[in-house]
């Protein structure tokens, strides 16, 4: 449990005092998690288990209903807990009339355009107002202390060794989808929160769709079957792909995998605090474009992992940010062949002040 | 597959022209689903698969990128499928052009407020009017056409029978997270899309809360068990609550399930097209508070199901819309009394205009 860990909220806190604001109100479930170590998963946005008010100084206050009331006492044990009676929206007038707050800062990147606009109009009438900001806790987030990568390890960790287990029933004549369905059944068996995306079993030519769903295709012997798989363990995500061959892959495979990791390679040497995002994704993409297949990478190179499995920094070849030392990201080129296949790495580093370290221990690629 | 279903789609244009709009832009992904037959997900609200613009006559337009082209080629087959080139809004704008659209509607229940700031400065520039609409195709969805209660009644009958495989390995000393994790496995492995929600199995005293967490505590003999889970087949979902006793229960436990059970038939028996939502929910909160547990009925009688674990239409004490036919609604009193525990029954039924169908064939809570 992180149960409203101190030196992130006084952080925020110091923010929202430079911003002149009395109170943030955070609405984002990774967000409202970081802060207040409440770890009840909300529905959809528009259903949301509970709404943290966050005081320029003081204690958080967390607004749920009922249904929650036990959790979130159980578990944001640095926080207030305070029943929504009515409506959320009535129970944070109420709250803010009670704290003197005369401007509250929202988080405008994860707030419904309709609430936004209920919560103006409550806001006009009480003389209170609003300001707001985007991505605030997002940029504390990227840092990752010990505590978190501790836990972003373990998690990699569970997902590989539940890769290996469902190599090992890997075989011609399976389908995608009962496949995927496998290694998501072993995620639950195996103790995970919950799969941290829909997993990803593509193989032969549908492998040629970076974002293939499963189908009820068999796998055959000698094409590539692109495993991308990830789950979120005590909150933090893991995310690996892999690109596996049943049998013997032919010259053209075995040409396009060794592509694939020199390309990650190259990333990889490249990653260290202080470097911009776009280069290491330039690293890669030069490899692959030397090679002649430059269009056949379509994506970005990474992305950061934490509470939420995609997050910032992007790193792709627009990206200026520089990295962090503490950010954990994915480095995962891939090419794509229309008609052929696919072949896509995926691993996860944490950025170091003189290079990363590697959080996957798992060297099926490097078989060939 | 669905398919750009033709019913739901004319009507949807109808709408969009007595709006005098030129065309829709359907960001909600159930709603997505619904008018194209595209299945894929997001992975939140701010990293969708794809937007959907629905012009007032002819083919809608599924706007997607690279990742998920062969996809939504393959599944949007009434739909023009076109490349997000380097950001959606831009390409929304070339489309706006392409197409003439003077006056554009778009789920304002269902757009993140800064999303709609930046269309709403895109739009500016372009001279393009934009026109808020919520829940227009919500409302439709309220109604299942007979294919789409064929798929839940599929969906209700999977999850029962992963209910009773599941059962029948409940002991003494499993904890809680651990039969959770089992159903969920289990859901995986018998086929389900994904589960649709996260399971809930809460024993003794956890019973209490409605929305309990899963946690390491061991089921003992006697204690009330709730089991709440459900699971998406084929894109719709099912969701049922049981209520268990491992051992003999003693009298108190009995007669605070058979009251559950009274209440739940009370609630049956007003239900069909014509009445009001609050009735359904009086008749069973009639039952429960008449035996003095009234203030231990926190929550709403029920939910619609259908594409979406929670839809439209709620039942509880305040909702005055009527039922119509076709609506499919969970029908799911409960009695929580902390400190000992609780007890829900929870079944689905398709409202018919004189009476309702059951849509669940599990009668564990008759066993008693």
């Amino acid at each position: 449990m992180i149960a409203c860990l101190l030196k992130p909220l006084d952080k925020i806190q110091h923010t929202i005092r430079r911003k002149r604001a009395d109170a943030l109100l955070v609405t984002q479930p990774e967000n409202r998690r970081y802060l207040s170590g409440y770890t009840a998963t909300d529905l959809s946005i528009a259903e949301s288990s509970g709404l943290l008010l966050v005081p320029r100084l003081g204690s958080p206050l967390l607004l749920t209903d009922s249904r929650y009331q036990l959790q979130a006492e159980q578990e944001a044990t640095g926080c207030e807990v305070v029943l929504v009676q009515d409506s959320w929206l009535g129970t944070l007038g109420k709250l803010m009339a009670r704290l003197s707050i005369g401007k509250l800062a929202f988080e405008s990147h994860y707030m419904l355009y309709d609430t936004a606009l209920k919560l103006m109009r409550m806001s006009q009438k009480q003389g209170v107002e609003l300001i707001p900001t985007s991505g605030m806790i997002e940029k504390l987030r990227v840092r990752k202390s010990p505590q978190e990568i501790q836990k972003i390890q373990e998690s990699v960790l569970l997902n590989e060794s539940i890769f290996k287990e469902v190599l090992a029933h890997l075989k011609p004549g399976r389908s995608e989808r009962e496949v995927a369905r496998e290694i998501e059944a072993t995620m639950m068996r195996r103790g995970a929160e919950a799969p941290a995306f829909s997993t990803i079993v593509a193989a032969g030519p549908n492998a040629a769709s970076p974002h293939a769903v499963p189908t009820d295709r068999f796998i055959k012997r000698g094409e590539t079957i692109i495993i991308d798989m990830g789950l979120r363990l005590d909150g933090y995500c893991s995310d690996m792909t892999r690109t596996v061959v049943l049998g013997t892959p032919d010259k053209h495979t075995v040409k396009i995998i060794r592509l694939v990791r020199q390309a990650q390679s190259a990333a990889l040497k490249t990653i260290k605090a202080g470097i911009l995002a776009r280069d290491a994704d330039r690293a890669a993409r030069e490899v692959i474009s030397r090679a002649g297949y430059g269009r056949n990478f379509g994506h970005g190179l990474g992305h950061g992992v934490g509470l939420a499995v995609h997050e910032p920094p992007s790193l792709n070849r627009k990206r200026r940010n520089k990295l962090q030392p503490g950010m954990v990201v994915t480095v995962e080129p891939g090419i794509y062949i229309p008609g052929w296949g696919g072949v896509r790495l995926e691993n996860m580093v944490v950025v170091e002040e003189r290079g990363y370290t590697m959080l996957n221990r798992d060297t099926t690629f490097l078989d060939l």
